[in-house]
């Protein structure tokens, strides 16, 4: 405990000098004052990644939408509810950082339409519209002078496939892909991840998510200075 | 303090010998294996409610949605997601009970169609199909053998209009209605009741919501009694 404290301490502190944004948690998308879509983001892992870029040495911000979670030492949160909140949070606070790593599971859509008041219920079935949200992490990768981008890829079936192609859609540096759904992912202490960039992959398998957001940092660290 | 624990332990237990079967927090409805339609419940006055039938003597069960919270002490807590899935385990529990006080905010629709996958956003626009839940305190209230029956009406506008005809339109014993929505009512530790039967009403005012169960639970008794 005590030689791990002083490495950290006297260690290599290889993002010192890094402003480093990122994601966590779901986004709640409102139908009315009371009711909201959202999803199952617990936040534990975006969280135990703004964690291990802070003891990797970066100045971070965490914007992050509604968990159950307290920031971790040293990280400056910023809360948000909704997608079109996290986009303007994230856009006020990527501007001159290096390293963005979006982790939050924010919702595709949204209510096309938000009521004033509380919707009655007067019919037996109901058709709710739905718009497309902003893809946070495509607005960002495409910004003139953008960060290094890492996204996550969390996914039923298919994982590696879906996280390739989100690397490419995107032109992101790097994607850890995760599968959830079947006790796995979604507001659980464990997970298992792999990691994805242009021309290569590493396997991280499975781990605690404060580990595997350590050797994602590893990873991270390693292709922004190869990119440097 | 003493004088209060003193009075609890050996003062009147009006419920002493009863079954009271209590519903809290909110519902989430599936869309698919990650995302969800709920609602901003915290569960916070039903389970004050829930506290406060115990510390009347009563046995009590808490029907409970997802939420942050621990369960009451002498409290027996079932866990449930879904509407269906706290329909069913209300009825499950009601049979032989004296009293069933629905705090829960049950998601009033459901998606009609929930997916195995997670869903892919390829869309611009997407039209979801909801439809109606089950009405839980309905249910019970149209049983043969009811438990004395209330409910919560959480609302927008017209608190007590609202409150007054789902008193008459489910044929409830009691309804507490409470505002919701500018800074008041979910998620909050304070609240503001009023307390409507046939032929009579009680503003019970603001107070802590552990405070307003208590009375409302007084409130209950002398109801209960004056219908044995």
């Amino acid at each position: 405990e005590l030689v791990r404290g002083l490495a950290e301490l006297w260690g290599p502190r290889p993002l010192a000098g890094r402003r480093a944004v990122v994601t966590a948690g779901p986004t709640r998308e409102a139908l009315d004052p009371v009711r909201y879509l959202s999803n199952r983001s617990s936040g534990k892992m975006g969280y135990a990644v703004a964690a291990a870029a802070a003891a990797a040495g970066a100045e971070v911000v965490l914007v992050s939408g509604p968990v159950a979670l307290a920031p971790p030492p040293g990280v400056r949160r910023v809360e948000v509810t909704s997608a079109a909140e996290m986009l303007d949070a994230v856009l006020a606070e990527v501007a001159g950082a290096d390293l963005f790593i979006a982790t939050a599971a924010v919702a595709d859509y949204r209510p096309a339409v938000s009521a004033d008041r509380k919707i009655k219920k007067d019919s037996e079935r109901m058709e709710l519209v739905l718009e497309r949200n902003p893809d946070i992490l495509a607005t960002v990768a495409a910004l003139p002078e953008r960060p290094f981008c890492v996204g996550f890829a969390a996914e039923t079936h298919d994982v590696i496939g879906y996280a390739r192609g989100k690397l490419e859609a995107k032109g992101l540096d790097l994607v850890a892909a995760n599968a959830v759904g079947e006790g796995q992912g979604f507001d659980r202490d464990d997970n298992t991840l792999t990691v994805l960039w242009p021309g290569g992959e590493r396997a991280l398998g499975s781990g605690s998510k404060r580990e595997l957001a350590r050797a994602l940092m590893d990873i991270i660290c390693e292709r922004l200075h190869a990119r440097d």
